[in-house]
């Protein structure tokens, strides 16, 4: 099939670049047209403005964004709105709060053009190991798009099968669902992603607990003088906590055993916090989620506010004097 | 009574002060022999020695001690174990851990010595406003001790009593209570420190919340030019939230507005710990106590191990690098 | 002054009870035509319709409106939009999200009515004690309803005075702020309800670890047969846990020292979980506030899908069978 | 190698089958002795009683205990004790908590034993998979014991090496590492225990939200029919969260889409307690690990006593009465 990939950044580059590799053809487009001159000399056809794609492409038009959430999705979808006819399709691959899907989704169908949300994981992998995706839409449209879908999964590989599961939809096994209708794809993203912060932290808090083990912080007789590289290493073997982000924790290992290059300064996209926005608005306890969110937040603050709070209430209750740090 | 108090730091001194206004008599004791004398010229009797103050004692000796948890308390207890007699009474004041007393009042018990822990709260203010006592040890031993206690506690003052409350015992409204035997004081003194912890953390959330408000971090439409000062000050006039640890906050504020003379490092002790230690002993779940905790430590660390073991998944993944803080 | 109350309610009726009390004038409407008839009864002038009391107000008139958040609260205003003049005051009293009150104050602001939002604490205890009330609105606005304020705040009482507290708005020693514009009274009022659930939990975890220490779970040699009413009334006097919260815990277990009335199924209000969108919004970590929620939200689920989840892959890992409860 | 094994449970019994049938010998012993006849049946030497297997093994023996932690384990390796002889070596595969190794090692140590703690992991698929294993001991015996641990663990199967692996020590990429001296093995399985718990937290939490975004308790429009089991399936294939505890629960999900088969009721063990304590004796911030663990005390309790005290402080200022169940 033909499409249109909106955003040549990390994630769109390598879409199209894997979409081509399976036979599809790319147009493409960025405000950056040195990543267009890039992708163009890969075999996909360059475009230099919305309107130029739109005439390179066939009927019905295949769209796929794939910018930063918020303002430049916002923008080039309402833009994109003015062009394309009847029975275009737009894919917005990027990180969007599915709220803001439902309502664009509503919005475009008084036009006749379809619109389909993805979630996209796989990160820098995906160009080889292909992207997980979860795709919410029209029932048609998305049966329209499984060739492109297809082509970007994992596919069956060498992960093995799930035993007694019932053949129902093999998109699954290939590693895309077609989640529900628009909003849905990004609902079952934004969750992942909320799951991901949670993974993470429960390895950082058990990683620290080991490393603070070594540390002179301790009384001698109390420390052990583990080697935390190689525990990272030997958990990917057979142990139960053995998953992807640990791999890649035990690849940063290897190289930089006391991650000298990386100074804890954590950021965190939108998706942790809508994910704690849908647990409040279900009243769903998520604990682990939050706490994993907040992890990062503190971790961009040198001193709270509340921690000087802290110190003048002892202060004033016991005329304690605060500890150097 | 004639009593002796061991330790005559912050509340040590305090206490025997105390006990002198209302009558009674103190032989004091400190390693530091200028507290002593200062004690003396109040109107105490100055010992130079453990043995020294034992001399001085009625019989049953009373000997309060009033140290820092742990080895000086421990080691002194032993010491006073020497020389007492069948019938002396040793009371821990300090923040010993409840396991702890349940072995030397056992041990004690053995030489006929008796052991009575308390559970003090009130800190630099006791003097004035009376100490709340949690005691633990034998009833007779309690009873027999009820002139000191009756002294050191606040007593009805102006607070309203309690509708409806049984009068079985009228130790409660004045500010003590027999909590049961040996180490139920402290265990009781434990979890109020839990509880502390959670009602200052609570506060300290809240009141960033609102201090972030201001914050230019914010888009300028997003914030409020809020008064951190009058909002502590009003919460204490019929609002929900008001507390003796609000009026504390409310004059930190007061002197200055933005805590600025505060760091942020937060101290903390074997309370806090101990208290989490019971939730999970009895398996009751106490995130709340839990997380007063665990944002002290983290007010002591720049940055965790686990930040940088975020970061390092994250590049490994996404190819992310870490936003300079 | 004279003042329409719309909504009779615990708050509403006593709010306007307190105002007539101290000399004020109230015209009172509710849907309940008997509430407004027993509050006729009580001096105040009765109304059938809000057009009813726009013709029985002066000008400009001032409407306080004390209706549950969400759909009652909005089209009521809505309504009142309709029938105000250039000049007219509505008051917000309820719990309404501080965004919706930036936005109707601005509609309401192009036709020249005025918006004031007021954060109101201090439950079924307002009439007696008086009402903390945190407002929103522009200065003059506020300063013309000062008598009211004034009215139903608490006063200075017999509550100490902050020592240090420069006197540059007695407002908040008598009990109200004028925190900002439009908003800023209810984004204060969402705070303190946000601490409110943190310190009530602090409390129930403390609680909760005191009582369980009595239970049959544990062996008999790590029990204490604490007694948790006399805990309660003893932290009331000079500890530094008292609050006004433990003051009304006492209470209730003076009556009930189980508290075998409840069943322990908690509700929550949006202030809880509007506060936690705040800290997300500011990037502020509040793992007290958010446990507290949490702990709400898991008191009326009996087992969540999560702890299936846990189940499951226990069983799938381990062969682990679950425990019978 | 000829090694005994005592406790022939579902670990004892499958680490002994992998162990002949990987060349050693293995003789074996449990109080029920049917257990012992099938081991026997399969090839063990089976033995009637600690002596008995002392007289059937060559020197240095090997015993591997592979029984409950605590009690059974501790008299288990007390009564070895009496019938080594210098240079005999006791193994406790079990879940001991460290500080308990480090006391029997020590021990043990003045008669010439040596004893080597084992964390093992693997569970029910370790026969199989064969076991991820962190071992403490002195450097000759954990060197002595080598083909042991070579061929119970895993191997490099088909799990891609960690590029940039340093090969200082070939055992971690075979599945097993010699951690530290005695306790410094189960230091680190009792951590990895406990990010087990903080992973399955953090997927349970997640399947949670999208599980009731499907529920009746949200409007209609608010909801999205999602398939639990397809999303648990497409997350194995090329997403950040695939893991084997996910390939578990796809497995699981695929049988019992709704787990109706299961309660809820979460057990916990030791280890997850026991991180907390370590945390906690390291001043390291571990919210999701103990989130976690307290998610599972939550699962086990019907109504908790902090809940019915929230209820009584929301009736007590609110006059709020329990919304029923």
């Amino acid at each position: 099939m033909r499409i249109a990939m909106i955003g040549l950044g990390r994630m769109g580059g390598n879409i199209i670049r894997r979409l081509m590799q399976k036979g599809h053809e790319g147009v493409v487009y960025d405000r950056d047209q040195a990543a267009v001159g890039k992708l163009a000399g890969e075999g996909a056809v360059g475009a230099t403005s919305l309107a130029d794609i739109k005439a390179k492409l066939e009927k019905p038009a295949i769209f796929w964004v794939m910018l930063p959430a918020g303002d430049p999705t916002e923008s080039t979808i309402a833009e994109l709105a003015k062009i394309c006819e009847p029975g275009d399709i737009i894919i917005d691959g990027g990180n969007t709060f599915y709220k803001d899907d439902i309502r664009r989704a509503k919005h475009l169908r008084e036009s006749g053009i379809h619109y389909v949300d993805v979630g996209t994981s796989g990160g820098v992998w995906g160009l080889e190991r292909g992207y997980c995706m979860m795709i919410g839409g029209p029932d048609d449209v998305v049966t329209h798009l499984d060739p492109i879908f297809d082509a970007l999964a994992p596919g069956m590989g060498t992960i093995p099968r799930t035993p007694g599961l019932a053949q129902e939809d093999l998109r699954a096994e290939k590693g895309y669902i077609h989640a529900g209708p628009a909003g849905a794809g990004h609902f079952v993203k934004m969750v992942h992603n909320g799951i991901e912060y949670g993974l993470m932290q429960a390895y950082a808090e058990g990683f620290d607990i080991l490393k603070t083990k070594k540390s002179e912080k301790l009384p001698e007789d109390e420390r052990f003088d583990l080697n935390i590289k190689d525990i990272a290493e030997v958990w990917r073997r057979g142990s139960v906590v053995s998953s992807w982000l640990l791999d890649l924790t035990a690849i940063a290992l290897a190289k930089d055993p006391m991650l000298e290059q990386f100074s804890g300064n954590v950021a965190d996209s939108g998706e942790g916090h809508w994910t704690i926005q849908a647990a409040m608005e279900e009243a769903v306890p998520a604990n682990v989620l939050t706490a994993a969110l907040f992890a990062r937040y503190r971790s961009r603050i040198e001193h709270t506010f509340g921690d000087k709070i802290l110190s003048a209430m002892r202060f004033g209750f016991g005329g304690h004097v605060e500890i150097p740090q």
